[in-house]
């Protein structure tokens, strides 16, 4: 069982044979992290450098833990103390780290196409933990194996993604994964953080956010940014939670069983509310868990882990 | 061999038998930190957080020390480069954490009760590492291992608290732990830090350090606030040091073999000199020991660890 | 197989025997990565602590590449999160820490000899991992590891070190080293950042860039740093490169086949250009690689492993 591509990049023209081979794997190791002692010794004596040029808590813990419990060596490399500062080139950083004979870099960068052009420096496994605006493959695969937990299947499913669809690398790699998978997908966010060109990629956008509750069978409800209201990106926090926020009410009106998932962190009142966001169907939690398996499923996968 | 409470909020009605527990294992632990590998596989599989919403490095490090050496694996999680940042709760930040399927949280908090807090959020086991000017329960719990290593018993125990009193939870937790284990307390500092209720938990209140010292077997001496100075709180650094410094010409006075602790860290010369820090008769060193191996001890008992 | 000194502080006066016992298993170590589990149980159960008091990405990772490895347990302190900020003394902090039961301490400090003046206060194995411009002796035994790798022998071998000698714990490290084992010297930069008195360790000095290049096997190209120009010191960036840059064009014209060594970060256009660099003889990622496996060896030698 292998994967046909060396590194994870995206998900755009990802194998759909590959996501079902890491979403099968997911499900085993989401078994290991609900017994003891939630540890394997799959890939003992490797070490993965997780290289964060950004900062991201959640991610990185996700990807900690995830290594952990395959037994390898984690080195954390975040650029703010590294260096950068003294002016080291991207290209020089990456290979210094190499040289120090490691297998798997996990990598988050503020530019798209980072992981892409890092491959291009380095021999290493490399795992895109999110680039700029373009793609988070990580997200998307715990994304389609919390929808197939809770559904048991991904085909024909009908998900809508709500928020600033323009900036959310989550968005992209959604969309190419459910895509790939078979599923139903409809945009919906204010019109000028929806790109028109979207349409191509084969989803709907539609600026109504109560029409996709009607037809949706799950919302990915993305976080909307608060540094990008007030300067004619979003409109405000009270205006976009009428027309946008997913609340208590509107998922009565509409739905109530709808399914509701977040990639975190929320913004509790703004694109979504708490009752919704706490409320039965919301998998929110769940997401988080099949973070860690997902990760440990990839990175087993690429890293040719022994079982 | 479990402990009454599922956590470690504090040592306010804490049961004496579980004192006694913690202690009789830490003793042990200590014969384990003594030996060329000071390791056990004991607590192996199982994943600790440290959740860090103030600095610490010093309490941080003797409780990462005591999960490595009990083979669990730790996180590190710290305020300052999280999520919270981008506005996340405090609740969110934990139960995302949880999700990822963590079987105790250390927690450190500027904010009185925020482990009891954590507690309505999330499952996992938790410890108090320090809530605001609350409790600080493993700091008590070394200190009480230090001073029965010294004397071989706690119960009669002299202690006189030096400091100031109103701000430490240093102090409320060695209260607490020290009267339950049958110790007699005497408090002593400036007026304005030594709040009067204190006296309905059987303590002495006196503001005489002299003659405090000629009543104790041991003293703590807490630290000085270096901030608290100069705004009404606390009298100047010379004021200080001359009204309540523990000298050495104050300790040959009035008894010379009075047993000498200190949380740490130290401000040489404002509450202790370095002759009396430094002496024969302080333990200070040995308790930054002891707290390591107390630490592995709460963990093993609360987190079920197999010998 | 044990080294003289019970700590690493630097290569002067180091015995030439014992450079020899590290470089030996130094080479047996690369060989461990080069596997595919790259890791050995020699220092399982020991706790080695990276007390850093500068910042230093590059050097910190591969001291902790090089203790998991050998199977031991790392505590990393910056001085930037620490009570150092409360005002804890050098020593006080220093002790805390090996209270803990610590075997071995990896420091780097601002202050030339601070490595010296911790084994005053503490009982564990030093490793000078970089002390202000005093002395660097891992870099230098993974800088002769590099030649010994590449040439097959140090005695006779001709060495050009290039840049500001006078700030360089790398040179001087590297002199010391070098001349123990019979190499030869010629140091070349700015007449102000070359002491003469180094003329007494038995090097050249030679303040011609061309002629050290027609002279030397090997050149050790110090990084230039930025900070230092323009305030009298390092003339201009492009005056530098003018006088003493290695370029692809001055290689060719005097020595091809000139082994080229750079500590990093490197300042491409400045002390080296990309050509060079990055050329074929080059061996700047064999350095960092060996700098692991040189970092195993002396953890190793120091800390009593066993096979």
């Amino acid at each position: 069982m292998s994967l046909k591509n060396r590194h994870l990049f995206g998900l755009k023209d990802y194998p759909k044979k590959d996501i079902e081979s890491i979403l099968d794997l997911a499900f085993k190791f989401r078994e290991v992290l609900d017994r003891p002692i939630k540890k394997v010794p799959s890939l003992n004596g490797l070490t993965v450098v997780n290289l964060f040029f950004e900062n991201s808590t959640r991610t990185r813990i996700s990807f900690e833990l995830a290594q952990k419990r395959l037994s390898c060596d984690t080195v954390n490399f975040s650029a703010s103390s590294s260096s950068l500062k003294k002016g080291e080139s991207f290209k020089d950083t990456a290979q210094n780290i190499e040289a120090m004979k490691i297998d798997a870099v996990v990598i988050r960068h503020p530019s798209p196409g980072a992981p892409k052009t890092l491959s291009k420096f380095i021999k290493s496994i490399i795992i895109n933990a999110g680039d700029g605006t373009h793609e988070h493959p990580t997200q998307a695969i715990l994304d389609m194996m919390s929808l197939k937990e809770k559904f048991g299947f991904l085909k024909g499913l009908k998900i809508g993604i709500i928020g600033d669809i323009l900036h959310s690398r989550v968005a992209l790699s959604n969309i190419y994964g459910l895509k790939t998978m078979g599923a139903e997908i409809t945009l919906c966010g204010p019109p000028n953080l929806i790109p028109e060109f979207l349409k191509d990629l084969g989803v709907n956008i539609n600026y109504d956010v109560d029409e996709v509750i009607d037809w949706a069978d799950a919302l990915n409800v993305l976080r909307i940014q608060r540094e990008r209201m007030g300067i004619g990106l979003v409109p405000s926090v009270r205006e976009y939670r009428n027309f946008f926020g997913i609340n208590q009410k509107r998922i009565e009106k509409h739905k109530k069983d709808i399914v509701i998932m977040h990639p975190g962190p929320i913004n509790r009142g703004v694109e979504i509310d708490s009752a919704v966001a706490d409320g039965q169907n919301a998998i929110i939690l769940d997401q988080v868990l099949n973070g860690v398996a997902s990760r440990m499923a990839i990175l087993f996968l690429l890293c040719g882990g022994k079982k």
